[in-house]
């Protein structure tokens, strides 16, 4: 049984890693997961919010947002509502700690590094699609502040690679990276992100229609820890480039 | 190996579901698990949302939040800073989610039933104790809209039961139902939503310190589900009280 | 003539003052009136606001707030709608000012003690009743911080006590204490707040039907007084116990 | 012992009230006690707020603000700030409901009339100016209202006048009608709101300082009665010319 | 062919410029333009904002508002709104812009002058009317901070004046100061702000109907910089009053 | 005297116009300045705002935003903030009058469009880049309705194009088209909006430095006919393509 357009269930969308997208940031990256086009940029700024300055360590923090006309009808902006929604509010701390758990911060030293994952064209994945562009931006972040002296030679700020990927059971069958279509049709829908060791950074599994079996979420993990072991050498390639 | 409180790694906190405690609300539910205690209020109203009017089918919600010295130090309240922040939104969104897993939206008929959970004391696992306690309440909202005959004597508007628990591990050990001081030292902090009948609902898992291996994940799952059925009991007998 | 609930014109509803309500707080009192019950915490913390710094004088200050679902019918959240109403504003600066006349700021010396009093039901009376038991959290906050060296042994920062109760005007009579039955019926509301040596710190009363003459005025702060004394003594009590 | 302009102990400042100020109100009243001045608009439209909507009733209601520089040193705008302070709330609600105990709502008909008070200058006593002068605003928009047929030339949606002043205890003096430099340091501050004739619509006594005894409140509401009528002839003056 | 009220194509209103409106304010104006009545206080404190610490140089910056009432329907208030619209930003930084071109940001020192610019009636041009106004309010708080000694008695921190002038394209006619009936009727609505020298410091024109032609553009300039050269001598013999 | 980036006083950087970039949008353009980049989207839907309903007239409006990144330095979002900032409301504004200029809304029928500007790279001109780029998309946007029966096959809700340009005295030099570096060492700084048919609909000049002369203003004038003129030739390849 063949999906909506044409992929078997263990296959991701095409996924293209555009960095240097942006002249002013210090690491910028266009990530596509299909027609999911994500604006990552990272900027890097010395000196640590408040609660954090002294303690010789850095921090990463991420924010999360569509444009208006991203989807398919139009969405209010936040901006004009005067308030952040919940959804926004959810992915931005999901990309943020995603991003955190493969930073060293003493390494780092007081420097902040905001990534803004902005979402061009939505399409189904876009959290995913931004913790896994958002790392390729923060590993330029991180080289641009190492050749400018905010982090020494010797450091490595990044003690792995992270990415992301959503998976979920559509009629059924368990199936890896959603479209939108699929993703509105699913009974269960999981965001997975793994390390580039292949361990787990978060797990986020949601019914939708049904409660899920324990032997659906093993399938579900299996197919999130393979779209993930992809995705890593996606991100490979591109910082190889 | 004991633990902080002297619980084995599998043992909820004392769980105690003290029903009718306000005198307003169509279903209300005091729960303590441990020293954390949550007040869940069940509201009924006719009608619902402007986006469902004549779809025939009714609404369930929530809203999480805390007293301002529920915890160790007074935190500033929501109300005042002009804004609902992140975790609140999105526990409040959690706690909606899993309760209307369990929900028959067509038989609750066009009736909406708010549920707040405002947490009176904090030691952990508050959104957990939350969603255990907002189910009892919904039930018995569900019994009031019965007897006042704005849900049909025949109709079934709750599929099934839904309870929550928190895993995580600490020290390398996975351990059921997290008090605060052991989640604050937690490397994995989980939250497990399931069904009487043992399906998943909602699984969170976040790793707080180093990501965890499929092996950890697998163990938290294993407790997560122990901890839900016994819950799930606790939730019966509470309402055949 | 007999009121609702068959009490005397002049009777207090049942009051119960419970202390030491919350594990964290360093005061904490669950206080009702009759079925009006409000969680009042005392939070005591180092330092002053920034235009008390220097001053070697402590601040005192309260906020009021009822959970969404302690009324009859629920009410929205403030935090949700993004702004403090007027009542809400009105109640706590008048919980705030009503602590004040009894605090001596150079005896606290420059700590801060914030009374978080919070409606968990409401029957009426909700602002006295606040005031009546923010006033006991008070005294246990202020005894910690002298137990734990931020205040002086010597040092008093209590110059008195102080308690509220509301007394209205129904079907021309003067009553003290009113249930929520008998506010919404009275023609004249009157809050009135005294400290325990028998003297005025707030007198609050509003026409809410026709306007009261002087003689009505004179009534209802008589009963004003008399209920004060008596919850005085429940006070009084409550700290002895 | 004369007072700092050298007025009796029960001596008003100077009045003026100038009828007409505005070209486009309803009704619009420039009122000065002494160095104080508010503009008092009357705003008429037809229909009522949805609340009321089918209940052959009318409404009125106040807003008061203050000009950034009417004060001594300049106040950031609360439209700069996003909110509505607890002052401005407090004091709008009390003109509102002074102002609402002379009308009958049945006599105005589904009309709306809303008050606003803007302080062009402060100088003490700024409420209970735009309660007198918003008096005279709203008769002036009564009238203007029976002209244009929005109420029957029968009714009588006035059922009185109604005034205000303010009183304090200075140095251990009750004083009427007090000017800044009287109110910063009076120990206790009183603000009386009668009718024309004689009786209480609101009264709001608090002790800025020391508490004070029933023989100093009695004192002080002798005071601000007198004033009342003074006032009470004012306005009557103002609206004959 | 007359205008509404007579006037020719290239007259003013009339002008009135009050000075020392306020007791409080550094330099107070009423300033009219016809029905336009505009209170115009500028308020000097010592000190710079944050951005401006340490440059030795001054701020002046302005905040246009309107009265609820100021207007032929009533205005909901911005700080009831909880925001300042997109107009009242725009007019704002308008007259900021307007008498920063005339000010020497060095001759000032470190002192800090704020503009505030209040509506108490409309009637057309109450932007250009603001900007006439709060020069000669800035010049009479410019001479307070010379007498008080926190600007150099040889410091000059006022280079030039600044006036401006509404123009616009009525049934074809190019008008000079429009009164709110012609603006509604304008086609092309434009202000022209210009220093005393008769040099340009802003200029904006938009077509409200039909584009207009550079003809068109060229008889507006003429007319608005006749109109500021106009309001400068009413400016000059205000001041030398 | 070669400029910057080695442009004659009188070129355009290189322009780009690339119809069709979102799936999604009625319209949607990505249009650059040289290194300035605005995705301009144009949604359609059937209705009208509340206060146009009956009209039979549609309704254009916009909405302009930078994402965080797309300048120098990082700039908060306004979502976050939870305002628009002055800027962005007077940019949008501008942007809305400008396309309505060129609407004919009884042709466009009861249908609104909202126009989305949102820069992705900075670097000076991203309000004139957003107009010039608005009515591309606009006019794919009226197209598509009328294929799609919203709009009759006879009408012609577009009455013309419209294009702006920024143009600034830099050096003593009238400059067409300024970069960022060219825009903040500006004395003088235009935005100039023009009909396609050599007519203005808006003309905004501000001396950011000395107040400038009349024949400056001309010489600003002639550049910014001349630089609308060849973006309207850019629009029509664009739009021929």
């Amino acid at each position: 049984m063949s999906r909506i357009d044409g992929r078997t269930p263990d296959l991701l969308r095409p996924v293209t890693i555009e960095r240097g997208w942006s002249k002013h940031a210090e690491g910028s990256v266009l990530i596509s997961f299909g027609d999911t086009r994500v604006l990552c940029t990272a900027s890097v700024t010395e000196g640590v919010p408040r609660w954090r300055r002294g303690s010789g360590k850095g921090w990463v923090t991420a924010e999360y947002s569509m444009l208006p006309r991203s989807t398919n009808t139009r969405g209010d902006r936040e901006s004009v509502r005067g308030r952040i929604g919940g959804r926004t509010h959810e992915i931005s701390r999901l990309i943020g700690r995603s991003l955190r758990a493969v930073v060293d911060f003493s390494a780092l030293g007081e420097n902040t590094i905001v990534l803004d994952c902005d979402v061009l064209q939505a399409d189904g994945g876009t959290r995913t699609a931004a913790v896994t562009g958002a790392y390729v931006a923060l590993a330029d972040a991180v080289d641009w502040a190492r050749r400018n002296k905010l982090v020494k030679a010797s450091a490595r700020p990044l003690t792995g690679t992270v990415a992301a990927v959503s998976v979920g059971i559509v009629d059924g069958a368990p199936l890896l990276d959603l479209c939108y279509e699929e993703d509105v049709r699913a009974e269960t829908d999981m965001n997975v992100v793994c390390t580039g060791d292949g361990r787990f950074v978060e797990v986020q599994g949601t019914a939708e229609g049904a409660p899920f079996a324990r032997t659906e979420l093993t399938a579900l993990l299996d197919l999130g820890e393979l779209g993930c072991a992809v995705l890593t050498e996606k991100q490979k390639e591109a910082l190889a480039a």
